[in-house]
Order: C-alpha cells, then structure tokens, then sequence
C-alpha cells in the first residue's frame, strides 16, 4: 500500500468532493482517498500492483479538475 | 408566468449550476431555470398560481445555498 498527496485545481464545494472522492474511491486497489478543499489537496491510499498513479490522476481528471 | 431574480451565495462550480436548475427546474409551475456563476445570481420563471417564491427559495436553500 502506498500514499499519494495530489495537487487538483477547481475543486471548490461539496459536490467537488463527493465527485472525487467517489470516483477514486470506487477503483480497485484504491483503499482511501480524502478531499481538502481548503488546500485543494487529494489523499489517496492505494495498491500500486493493483492501479496505477496515473489511472489514479486519469480518473481525477475525468471529473474536469486539473492534477498535479 | 412571472419572471424573478434571486441572489445566491455559495454556488461556485458546474454542479452547483446542476443541483439548482435540476431541483427548480423541477418544481411544477417552474418553467424556466438559469444560474449566473460570475454574478451569484439565479433568474426563474414561474406561474405563481401553481408555486410560491417561498416554495423556490426553500428548494434552494435545501440544496445548501444561501438565498436573498
């Protein structure tokens, strides 16, 4: 299991974070994610054999935010 | 039909846009729904024989928004 911190821009209300959050948490191999608004930064939890970071970031993106 | 514009506080992105036009949009008497990001500002009309202003506000404000 490995954890990530994501810089995303555009995040900016409640349906942001359930959007993201539910998005990357419904992929297999991803055990944990938290949204902060505030610092705009994306927690991820996950299993680097079973996703990849960048389906991860693909995912996020998907959603209409931008990844760092 | 009569035509309103109200001012909302909090609606900030695409969603925010989808949560109000869908949940008034959706209101019998409502026949027409836009949301201004940029000015906060949200124009209806409606037949106030069938819905209240009160009844839109009050749709409003339970999606989690501030309206004056």
């Amino acid at each position: 299991m490995e954890k990530v911190t994501l810089n995303v821009l555009g995040m900016s209300c409640g349906h942001c974070v359930k959007a993201i959050e539910g998005s990357v948490g419904e992929l297999p191999g991803v055990s944990n994610v938290k949204v902060y608004l505030e610092s705009g930064k994306v927690d991820v939890e996950y299993s680097p054999t079973e996703v990849s970071l960048d389906k991860i970031k693909e995912t996020i993106d998907d959603q209409g935010y931008d990844v760092n």
